[in-house]
């Protein structure tokens, strides 16, 4: 029996762990931090759990944490997680930390996108967590970098166009749209209900701290250093993230060739379905579950391929993706706790 | 291995039987029948579905369809339901029917509300399917009559109280709001998005054909005919049912005395959850579960006790009740496959 | 041309008023108070009111403001307007009154529900402004207590049916369902968009604060004092409130005769729309608008009556309605400002 | 007083048309037609309009239908339109088409995308009725073709900088999210509320008839021939369009220099609004209205310029514009009856 932790349990994502942990016979979460409801149980907080989840919420240092578990999963804010995560690892713990803040390889790219980084010396170590590109670092890994909701989205889209060679990686554009819960569980005025339903927007246009995070993936495949336009979107929905990508073709292909080189790439994968062509990939489809449904629409008109995929981004987005690599980390069967079938209507 | 069969797969309800049965290891779906969709994978129509649901579509006469499996489910419309029983079960078959052709012991209470019933002498063998109420008939039955949405709500959050004797029934006053779901899938003007969003109200006030059901069942409890007060209302959510429930107390009683009729009559039932006094339960913390949460206040100013049951419509009000009721049909645990964290958010 | 000020512009209620006030030629929008916003433009916090309001937000004393303008709307929580509202008058302005501080005639009520009363002299000159009640009494008054959103739809839903004496009113009893602007636009996490949409709930059950100010109005057209059941419930919609409201016949009624009734009681009120009988009403057809809607069922299985009754509630439920009375109390035609058609879909 | 005929008036686009005549004090709607609710007031099958709108629909031939009104809107699918307007111009009537049968210059093009054009004759003279780029011609038109929802979101967004030259056209990428109220009110599973609440998805993808409509216009305004990229999305609201634009700079802009051209393409125009920069526009803040809200980035990363233009699908995107292009082809002032504030919340 492996111990879980989970380092900021009372958030969306914190809470997400908590659910689908819940589903995997080989673990036992031991212990769930919150300082917001220390003492309270996360069944009071969240009355979904009741009757599944018994624990309650701590505030603990990390030292008292560290005992308690083997493997943690951090799901506080950026910043936060930088604090925690050097301790938890000397104290001979993996970690698979939610935020952003060991995603990025080179210090220099995060200090100019978030703010001074105070633990540099894990960056190299950190194995950027999304399985379909990283999973034999990540089996050996002791401290995963799960990736941002956005990026699990894009990357995933491009990566068997941009191994291919088949697309001019400078045109890349990519829309994105996203649910409110990405947002997360504070309370603020711009995530009311009265303010998001029935309406749509953008925000941090140009501008999105997920931007490098998808260049450095994006650039890796390329192998040379590549700058894309991305533009996230507030849907009024809770969970789902649509990705929309445009890319210049380097010579025409048809519908099917693209449909070869996605066949080709993810055969093997579970977590990646692909969408028939013709047909597109929809949120709903995905809802509450670990998959990445994928779309594209080569356009001859225009010279361009049209790329859609959708995640769940409570799930493949966040909790999902830590759990797999859990499973990774552990010699756990990958899909231990991750095949629900998605919940629709 | 049970091989199972559902007739009208394609319906909302057959498509959620589908996915429950994902989770149930000692049962099969082996034959899943639409008319529409004749010849097509159900995940086609049903993306959600991809890669776990291989099963097509298929248009068979009912001679065909006992062959293939040993239990059925029937999620057609009432009326087709009665032309399709009695030949399975003459074929041996054991039958969930989700219908409401034989949930009302009296064919002149079902002719009044619905129309001439053409299967009658198999009212009286039917069970009525809450297991709460009636599970050691449910375990000898091969005809279960699986309870409408709007009553299973209303009879749980009812039968404590009615059983102790301590409410007046003559006074019971029901107001049920229900996701859209409940209305399925058929393509109608009122049921489109534009519709529904952003809008709520009342249909088929004091008129609904659920209330001789619950009537039914509320009568047997109290041993002498009653009549209730029904309005239905229709929510803009998928699923998800609340129904706030009035009735006069005989005798003042404090929300501590009934929590603790609730207590008692509840504590071995693995799919009700009671709130604690003081809260009240949400359909948002029951989606996608077999729970029912059921909540209560006291009310000394007017002597009346108010009772909130929740549950999602399409899982305890229709394919996970299903579910349960083949559990017990079949000497399987009764909770298998039904055991899901709700979906929140 | 009439000066009005608003006190507590920034929040749904405020902004609402400054919406509808752009329809009334005889008035002028001169000053509009925020502590929040101060210094920026209303049209900066709420973009929908870009280039057609320009007014500020200031943060003003009441004595600075009482110069500005010669009727004002406070739209402040409850204690707070009973600190602004005396002041107010004493500079000889005329006000509506959106708090609860004013509606109820009897402080000794008022602070069971709430809290100490520090301007009880003012009870007994507030005028409670439902014109449809209380129009006369409006007309010549300086202090309108704006009707609460939930009681607005409860009292024109009963009003001509306690007035005929054809029902029992110790038996009435209140479920309304609101969007959830009526929360106001404080951040809090209990009305964020994740917890609020495909959800559905109730709070405050038998517990609600609307209720004495149902019950005081209730009893004064029974000319009785009356106690009833009031349980509200939270939509996942912006706007509306739907109040099913049951009660027992005296004596058996036809829908027929029924429908007379209302149609005498209402049949010069230009704000109240009858639903045909076998119609009821919706609260997407309200929306954006100063009507109610009323549909009602005599249930002759049970004597009792269902009466439905749909508002906007920041509209005939708070601000359209203090428009309408400002219309009152300035000799200016009642609807001016308050005729645009409900905004559907 | 000018009279007015909706042809088609019981779809959104028609209900939306008489709503907005509402407020039009020198026109009067004298007669609706729909084949579907002969017979019915359009008030009984849009309750919203009780009290507001007393016609009738009717379902009549083009013959009867000339004598009663000078102006006619014609709110019918395409293909049916050809059909009808040429006998509504050879009776000397003006006419407002809201189908794209009129839309397209090049009746190849049309062909191409659409079917047969069985009335090409009349594709010189229609005039495309967006104010903001032909108000001289649609003054001095009998038939103007009222544009396509999307492409006036677009066109709008994209005409200072298309104007100025300071974009490459061929790089244009146009990612539009449509609320469902874009897909009509027929009965269509697709549209249903459970298919769409709580989801988002892309269709049509490279393959959308407004596609040839824009690149109309576009290539207008550049003087060569231009294609685009465009995807069109649903959102899960009612009313709104959000179109996201990217297209690369000649050379580098800053954000104020972007403005300028946008303040001086756009200054004298009463139904665009400009967000400042670092702002955005979101499809709520101009609900119900007959803006268009627009707002840009230029980035300087990636070289591209993001543009962002908003409008109310049923408004601006098809029942305002046409009521604006009535106004100026009657010689009313442009903005009779378009002036409502946005409602929000």
């Amino acid at each position: 029996m492996i111990r879980i932790g989970i380092v900021g349990a009372s958030g969306y994502t914190g809470v997400e762990l908590a659910r689908l942990l819940c589903g995997c016979p080989d673990v036992k979460l031991m212990v769930a931090t919150s300082r917001q409801y220390n003492g309270r149980k996360l069944a009071e907080v969240y009355p979904n759990l009741a009757g599944m989840v018994d624990i309650a919420c701590e505030d603990l240092q990390t030292e008292e944490l560290a005992d308690r578990a083997d493997l943690f999963f951090t799901a506080v804010p950026h910043e936060t997680a930088m604090e925690i995560v050097p301790d938890l690892l000397q104290a001979g713990k993996k970690v698979v930390d939610l935020s952003a803040d060991f995603r990025l390889h080179d210090a220099a790219v995060y200090e100019k996108w978030y703010q001074k980084h105070t633990a540099p010396e894990y960056l190299a170590e950190a194995v950027y967590g999304l399985p379909e590109l990283h999973r034999q670092q990540i089996v050996k890994a002791r401290l995963v970098a799960n990736p941002g909701c956005y990026p699990t989205s894009v990357i995933l889209g491009l990566a068997p166009l941009l191994q291919a060679g088949v697309i001019e990686p400078e045109t890349i554009i990519v829309d994105s749209k996203s649910g409110a819960s990405g947002a997360g569980r504070a309370a603020q005025t711009g995530t009311l209900f009265c303010e998001v339903t029935e309406g749509f927007k953008a925000y941090k246009v140009a501008a999105h701290r997920h931007t490098p995070e998808m260049e450095q993936e994006i650039s890796g495949l390329c192998k040379t250093p590549i700058t894309i336009s991305f533009t996230p979107h507030l849907l009024p929905i809770s969970r789902g993230i649509l990705s929309t990508i445009y890319a210049k073709l380097v010579s025409p292909l048809t519908d099917g060739e693209v449909s070869e080189l996605y066949q080709g790439f993810y055969k093997e994968e579970p977590f990646v379905r692909l969408c028939a062509p013709g047909s597109f990939p929809a949120t709903q489809f995905v809802r509450g579950s670990n998959f990445c449904d994928i779309g594209f629409k080569a356009d001859s008109r225009t010279g361009r391929v049209v790329v859609l995929a959708a995640i769940d981004n409570l799930v493949k987005g966040a909790a999902g993706q830590a759990v797999q690599n859990m499973n990774l980390m552990c010699n756990l069967p990958e899909t231990t706790g991750l095949l629900a079938v998605p919940l629709f209507p």
